[in-house]
Order: C-alpha cells, then structure tokens, then sequence
C-alpha cells in the first residue's frame, strides 16, 4: 500500500497519478506520518485532518508555480512529505533536520515560513498582488484553520483583500479546533454553518469573497471537483472546508488535544506509550495548580489564556472556575487590553502568555497596561529555548523588549519555589505590572510545593560566596551556572548571584558585587542584545564600574530546532562552556 | 448661548437638563470646541462629529458609575468639557495641560487611556466582566469609529464578547472616516447597510450581538431613545450611529482630511490661518516625494501605509501610482506581512508605519520579515518625541525593540538628504530587512533634493574632530549635538560622529573612536534603556574598552506632551543639557 507513496518524490509525480488512485496515497500518506511520528514525535493531528487537502492542493494546482500558504504549519506534514522530503521526513523537529513547519529555506515549495498563527491570508495576499503587478498568472492559496481565522491579523487580511481583484483563495480548513478547542462567536457561527441552523457563510459574502462550502474535507472527488472549478473564479474567494482533527487514527479522533502532539505512541493501536513518571513537575502544572490554590484565597484573581488552556495549565482553573477562567482564542492584543480593563475594575489578572506569542500583543503591554500603570500579572510561559518548535517559537527576545518599558516590573524566577512566592508575592498587590517569565517542561524541584511567602520586589540574592568572579544569572539558567561552578578546580574562587528581578535592579546587591569581584559573569537564556546582561553594563557605566563584564546568552541569530540542551550548547550556555568561560577568566584575573 | 454650557460642571448636571434643552447644549458645545480649536490648535473633526452622541451618552447613563470608553480619543473633546474640565481646556495638549487623549490619571470619567485604536471593545469587555464578577450592575459602553472597527484587534474584542453575556454595548460611529477615507471590504458593506442595499449588518449578528441602527447620530431624541432602549437589552449589543465628521463647520464636514486636525483657523469662517511658508519641508515629504522619484526608475518599489496616506505622505504615490500604493487600514500587523508576502516575490516594498504604531506589528517583524531574512524595508515615521499628541504617540522605544532583532538592519539619518539616500541604497537591493527611523516635522535643509548616492551599510561618519571627548549620535538629535558643540568654550576639544547605523555597528570606526579618546557621550532620542548608548556599552564591554561613557537619552518613563523642544528639555536632550554634560566631562578629564 506504501509503494504508491514511494513513486511521490514531487507533486508532479502526484499529478501524474489517475483520480482514482488518490483514496490510495491519502492512505499511504496518513499511515506514513503515523508511522514517523509515532516513533519520533511531533504533531499528529493536524497533518492527519489534511491528508485529502493536501493531496488536492499539489493535485490540482500546478506548485510550486502556484503558491500554497499553510497557516501556523502543524498541519503541512503531508505537505512536506509530498514535496520532496519523505525520505528526511525521519528528522523531524530534530537538530539539523527538517523543521516542523514551513520554511522558505527549505523548499520551494514551503512558501512562506510560519510557526505562529493567521499569517497566511495577509502573505498569500501580498504573493497575489506581487503577481499582478508582475503580470504573471499564478493561483494563490492560504489554507488556515478555524481557530486562526479567528484571529485579529487574519480580519485584516480578510478586510484588505475583499475590496481587491487579486486571484486569491483562502480555504478554511474547519475542524473546531486549533490545539485546545476553538472558541468565539465566529467559532459558533461556522458550526450553525455546518448544522445549517445558519444561512450561508455571509461574514465572508459581505467582505466581498465569492464564497462556497462547505464540503467536506475527506472527499478527495468532491475536493478537487470545487478547487479545479475555483481556479476559474477571478478575484478573491473563500473555500469552507470540514475536516476531522485526527483523521484515520480511532484515539486521535477521539482525543484531540492529547494527539495533537502525542509524543510517542503504537502506530498500530495508538496507544499513547507511557513515560515512566517523573517525580519532578513542569513548571505549568506550577503554574497552573498554584494559581488554583491563590484563587480559591482570593476572590479577586481571574486568568486568562490565548488559546493555550492546556499548554499553560490554566486548564486546571478554567476545570474548576469556569467563570474565573478566560481561553480567549488566538488573540493576544485582546487578551492583554481584555485584562487591563479587568484590572481598571480592581481584579487581579494573571494573564498567561507564551513569550514568542506576547510579540503579538506588544502595544498593549506599552501602550494599555504599563502606560497606565495597571497591575497585570504576566506570566510568561515558555520563555528561553524552546526546543524542537525552533525558531518561530524561541522566547530570547523578552527581556530585551520588555525593559525598555517603563513601569514593568521583570522577574525570571529560578526554580519552582520562586515561580509559586512571585505569584503569590504578586497577587498580594503590586503597584506596577509584573512580567513573571519561566521556561517550558520540568523544574528541578521535587517537592516545590511549599507554603508562600512574599519575595521582596527587586531583591536578588547570593547563591554561593566565592572570591574573585561574581556569576550573575536570572531565572532557571542558575541550574547550568551552578553545575558549572561545581565543576571548577577551584570553585571557592566563583560566587554566584541571583539577580532575580531583571527591572527593577537591585542596585544595593550590584554596588555590593562591583564593589568585591575582579570579573563579572552575566548569563540569561535571552538575546545578548539589550537583555539582563545589557542592562547589568548600563548600570556598570552610570556608575562608573570599569570592571570586565562578559556577557553569556542567546547570540544574535534567529537559532534553530533541536532538543533544550542541544540548543543550549550551540549557544554556549551549556554548563561545559560556562566552566570554561570562568577558568579563563580566572587566568585571565591572573595575569593582569 | 454659551450659557447652557457654563452650567454643567460636570454629568449631573447635563442629566438635571430638560431634554428639549440638549440641542441648544450641543450647540454650545460644538461652538466652544470650534473656539478654542482655532486658536489652540489639536483635533477637531472627530470631536464635532459626536457632540449629540456625546450629550446623549453622559444623558442616558449615569457616568462615572456607568463606564464610556472612547476608542482612540480624538473624539473625546465634549466628553472632556462636560466632565469638568472645560476651564482647562485651552490647556489641551500642552506641557502640563490635560491630555489630547482620554487619561485615567485626569478624570473619573476617564475610565480607559487611549491614543491607538482599537482597544476599546476589549477594555470595556474587560470591564463588564469584572462587574459581573464583583455583582454589579454598571453599563459599559465603547464608542468605536468604522476605521477603528476594521483592526483586528477590534474583531478579537467582538468575537470574545459574543459569546459572553457581559452588559457591553458597542457604539459604531460611523462616518466613513478615519484620519483618512476608510478603507477596505467592512468599509463597503457598512456603506451598503447605510444605503440600504445590504439586508442590516449581520456580521455583528452572526458575531451574536443583538444589533440595532443604523440611526442618525446628529438627532439627540433618536439616540436618547434608543440608548434607553438598549439600557434594557441584556448580553452585548451593538447599535449602528451615522454621523458627519466636522458637523456644524461647513469647510470641516467638506475637508475632512484637512480638518482632522486643522492647525490655527477662523473660529468664524472656518477659513485655515495660512501660516507663513517654511523654506525647508517635512521629513515625511521628503520620504513621499522621494519614493515617487524612485518608484518611477524602479517599477519593483511598492508603498504601504496602514492607514497614514496623508501623514506619511505616501499620498503622493498613491495618487500618481494607484496600483503600487496601498493603503491598507488601521492593519499594522496585515501590513507588515502583506510587505513580507511581496518581498517573497520580488517585490521592493516600502512599508511605512509610524513608530509607536510599529508596536503593534512587533510579531510580523521578527516572525515574518526577520526569521525569513525578506528585504523590506520599513519607513518608520514620527520616530522618537513626537510632541503635542504625548505618552500614547512617542516613538521612542524602536531602537531598543528593534536591536535584538537578529538580521534587521537600523538607521536613523541624521537630515533629509540621508533619508533620500538611505531610501535609494535601500532599493537597489539588500541582503536584509531595514528599518528607517525618522521624525515628525521639519528638517534643517532647504535644498534637499540632491542627487541620489548610496550609502555603506553599516558605516558612520566624522562630522566634527576633536581632541578629547567623542560624541556620538544617530538621527536628527545631531543637530543639537552641534548647536551644543559650538557653544562650548572649546569646542575643539569635542569630536562628533554620526554613527547613522545602530545596526550593524560600524565596529571598525568605533575601535578608532575608543582608542583616540577618554570620554564617550552617545545621544538619541530614544530610551536609555537598551538603545543606540547601550549598543555602544555592549560594545566596549565585548573589546574590553573601559573608557567612561554617558548615555543621554529619554530616561525610562513615559514622556507626557508639550512642544518636541519642550519635551528635549525635559528630558535632558537640548542643546544647552548637552553642552553642560560636555563641560562636566571635561573638568572630569581634567581631574583624573
């Protein structure tokens, strides 16, 4: 059954195929990506819910000539599969092999890189308008997801790109699910669409797109009927198609946000394969069980999640307060105004977003929380090296956009224990927004769940004495520092400070160390470009410290895929590395 | 007639008129805006437009308890002067005077600060919930413009709040009109609604809101009517008011883009006081006449506004070159991707957003244009103090958001010649994205249009020699550096180099400046924190330079209104500051 598959080194090769044999590779497709990713991970779901799609897409539209936009790119495997990478597929997500979603480096047929979400629209526009301009005759399509198309920046594609002729087709590929089940009004205006409760799709008609659907998404004739009839149609127009997150794996179906991305299971069975159990926790459980015990204190707190209730653990809250608990979808401007008007009214907001997704709601942050001065709690989910997402997902640029706002507090709690004392330190009161940034999966901490207790806004604290080098680290990056120093001839030598609170520095603490070492080490899992170890030299030179300084981060490069560690060599913040920096140092403190 | 308006000191007693009375009041009302407009300069079409929804606003509900928020705020001049502050008034936009903008710090009434646009159906729904929560029966209201309306973030608020039951009322305002014509496919179909060939908006019905309107929005008994009305409708609605942007001033309801914010005028006739006509012109003129220049020599060059053709001045392509200019709405983040999809293709886009509004397009920067490494080249206006328009509008934090941006070149040309050159060197083709940063206003050089000549990326200049201390700057700030230079007593003593790019560095005159001189001061206007100064300090900490160096910038506060000099002064970035700062380092050279 796989050999059809194996005669598919193109899409040309597909379209050279019979109609009827399609059912055939959709087949052989489906059970390939279940084949690699049961054994090699990744996300499932999506690519299974569009195996018939894709097959349709590269089937009927002559790529790469003309362009296909996958929206966030969970769902492109089919995609990559057909395209020339079945036989990489193998490395998925993993250092140096394909990435998990779409990048122009990669093929000519991944158009447009992506990674965050309802970017397709407004790129396949600017693909189509290009292409006018240019006087060339290409199709232009944007495949997003009902969850993506409720986002604001895909409104605006849609806005723009009614009132033009451009040869675009934006297909909706509607499950009722993104990772987490949709929500929205659109959300429950498509469903009446499908149960026919609801006329038509009129929000498309009236922005002007020539709309039909839908159809379903498994019917492989149906689909390629409607495409190769829409390839006739001049100007913007809109595909409602029905898919099943899952598609041909029973468990997958049946359990949607568990199978998104799975992690290992039998391909035969889908049986999920059970890790044997950690004793430690992932910091969203910390987050998420923490924020449950103080809102069961105290009535003020609500929380809030882009889209990402299970990802952040708010889950556990929205489980057992549904009222106090907000999954806004993917909309994270409205997410973070949503909770500056919540604390105008006293609430305490712990708004949870991922730190590469709070780029989205950048203005906000400035110009409707910290401008105002309004205590929103921030938790920042996934700060750092993300891991096997890679580029589009890394959480490095935090520290450097969020310091320069004024009024925000920043702080990168070490381990578990800190995460739970800030936020209950924070929901105690503050008088300024907070930015609580934390790394993604596990802690260090078996038994983190300790009774609370108030941290001192600013207070950084000494982790071990030593002599001559003073290491400086905020957050979770203290594990890798300290194994470090552990590792040294001499570790008596090497102290080691967390700073903690990256805005407000704690000033007292940074004269007491300019004051006492011959050397300063600064390390953050962020960018090297205006992050802690930056403004730990603006303070050296306003007040006139002429110490070296070496600043140890996430260098000035978009860094790719790979496991934690991995990356973490490649940026040289591995302990390895750390130790070596300071055994030079220490020769180098000799030899001055 | 102006008594009336001498009577309400503040809602109470607008609510104790009879409502016969109101027309009179609103004639008053529109007359006193009229007046002091004229002669204090600041926004006035908006704010003409809604004096009767204005008045019927704070008639209907009881304010403050009830909460009006005002997207944007240009509007909220009569909501300012009948809520005590029509004796301040005059004070409108000047240093210590109220705010151009509803401020939370300035008036109970003032229940949300605004300045951009589009936040206020998330920050009213935000409110409405919180009222749920804490059992309190308020109305929340947000007044929203049809330009306004049409970003995405707008949608995300409507697509949250349908599915709640929040007691939120959207007001659309409708006149068609942002600063410039709206635009875009809602644009259409509103119109179509108000001419009654659309059947009645049911994009906001399919959103679940109960929806009502189109109503005349000059006719105070239609509105009073129909807000009591929707006093007793549960869940959240929405109601469809037609006004006139500029009613009640014949040149204004004619000129509305003009009259947006016409400058001084005849509070009588309405007729524009001219003033007397500069010999130099406008960055952003240079920037539009130049692009014209250029687009006719290379047929690849697009332009792209969201939604600023007249302040940017893309308008003058925009006219001569319909089909390669674009605006594209109140849409920075479909903007910037739009931008990254024709760069895919191509094309050479120009994509000029204001500074503070690149805020809102943060994401699309780094995931869309950065990661893929797409030549873009981003004009970015009104970059650093912007004046009179206050804390909302500054642009003062680009250079520090933009630097960690890995790939994205930085710029900031010191005078309109360089602008026009860095523009040319632009086209004809980088490796890179680019980002242009300019101010509002007026150059220094009368004849600017130069023949065109490219630029090393990446390289600074001399523009003064000196002895002892070398000044740094990028952008127009130089020319405070060197009003403040040649003021010294010896001004030999002081170099001055205009490092123009901030990124990348030009690290080869920089070793040349840190081995010649025992002082460094760096100048922008931009923050301090994480800026151009700071670049410099990463800098000499990684070669090991331990000179003394003073970074003048804007501290790290929110900067309020007053004229740009006056906002300089303020922030320690005149001329005289500058040469004070200059002397000190000398009698410290001196005592060292």
């Amino acid at each position: 059954m796989k050999n059809l598959l194996d005669h598919i080194h193109s899409p040309s090769d597909l379209r050279a195929l019979n109609q009827k044999d399609l059912p055939q590779l959709a087949k052989a497709l489906r059970a390939f990506i279940i084949d690699i990713v049961a054994t090699k991970e990744g996300h499932l779901g999506a690519s299974l819910g569009v195996v018939e799609l894709t097959i349709a897409l590269h089937y009927v539209f002559n790529t790469p000539e003309d362009l296909l936009v996958w929206d966030v790119g969970h769902q492109a495997y089919g995609h990559k599969i057909l395209t020339g990478r079945k036989s990489l597929f193998h490395t998925n997500r993993q250092l140096h092999g394909i990435s998990g979603f779409p990048k122009r480096d990669e093929s000519d047929y991944d158009t447009f890189g992506v990674g965050h979400s309802s970017t397709s629209i407004s790129a396949a526009l600017g693909m189509a308008i290009a292409s006018q301009l240019k006087g060339e005759h290409r199709h232009h399509v944007a495949i997003i997801g009902d969850a993506s198309i409720a986002s604001g920046m895909a409104f605006e594609g849609l806005n723009h790109a009614g009132v033009t002729d451009a040869n675009l087709l934006v297909i909706l590929n509607d499950n009722a699910i993104g990772i987490d089940p949709s929500v929205g009004a659109l959300k429950q205006y498509l469903t009446n669409v499908k149960k026919g409760t609801e006329k038509q799709d009129t929000i498309f008609e009236a922005l002007n797109f020539d709309y039909s659907g839908p159809i379903d998404g498994h019917d492989l004739n149906a689909l390629i009927s409607e495409l190769e009839r829409l390839k006739t149609v001049k100007g913007p127009k809109f595909l409602h198609v029905i898919t099943t997150k899952g598609k041909g794996l029973k468990q997958a179906e049946e359990n949607q946000v568990t199978y998104h991305a799975p992690g290992k299971f039998d391909s035969l069975t889908g049986e999920l394969i059970v890790k044997s159990a950690s004793s430690l926790t992932k910091f969203q459980d910390v987050f998420g069980l923490t924020l449950v015990e103080l809102a069961k204190q105290n009535p003020k707190i609500v929380g809030i999640t882009p889209a990402m209730p299970t990802g952040s653990s708010l889950k556990y809250m929205m489980d057992q307060m549904p009222d106090r608990a907000f999954d806004v979808g993917i909309a994270e401007q409205h997410a973070v105004t949503l909770s500056a008007g919540m604390a105008t009214q006293g609430m305490v907001v712990f708004c949870n977003i991922y730190s590469t997704f709070l780029q989205r709601a950048y203005d906000q942050v400035i110009h409707d929380v910290a401008l105002q001065n309004l205590p929103v709690i921030f938790c920042l989910d996934r700060a750092g090296l993300v891991g096997e997402d890679g580029a589009t997902h890394h959480g490095v640029f935090d520290l450097a956009y969020l310091r320069c706002i004024p009024n925000l507090i920043i702080v990168a709690p070490r381990d578990e224990i800190e995460l739970r004392n800030m936020m209950y330190t924070a929901q105690l009161g503050l008088e300024h927004p907070i930015a609580i940034r934390y790394p993604r999966g596990y802690g260090a901490i078996a038994d983190w769940k300790q009774p609370f207790k108030k941290l001192d806004i600013g207070k950084g604290e000494v982790l071990k004495p030593g002599k001559d080098i003073a290491v400086l680290t905020v957050g979770f990056i203290a594990e890798n520092a300290k194994k470090a120093i552990s590792e040294m001839s001499d570790p008596q030598r090497i102290a080691h400070y967390d700073l903690r609170f990256i805005k407000p520095m704690d000033e007292a603490l940074l004269h007491d160390i300019f004051k006492t070492f011959k050397y300063i080490v600064t390390i953050e899992d962020g960018t090297v470009k205006g992050g802690f170890g930056t403004s730990i030299l603006e303070f050296a030179a306003e007040q006139r410290y002429h110490l070296p300084i070496k600043v140890l981060g996430v260098p000035d490069l978009f860094i790719e895929q790979g496991t934690v560690a991995q990356l973490q060599k490649l940026c040289k913040l591995d302990a390895e590395y750390i130790t070596k920096t300071l055994e030079a140092a220490l020769l180098e403190i000799e030899n001055h």
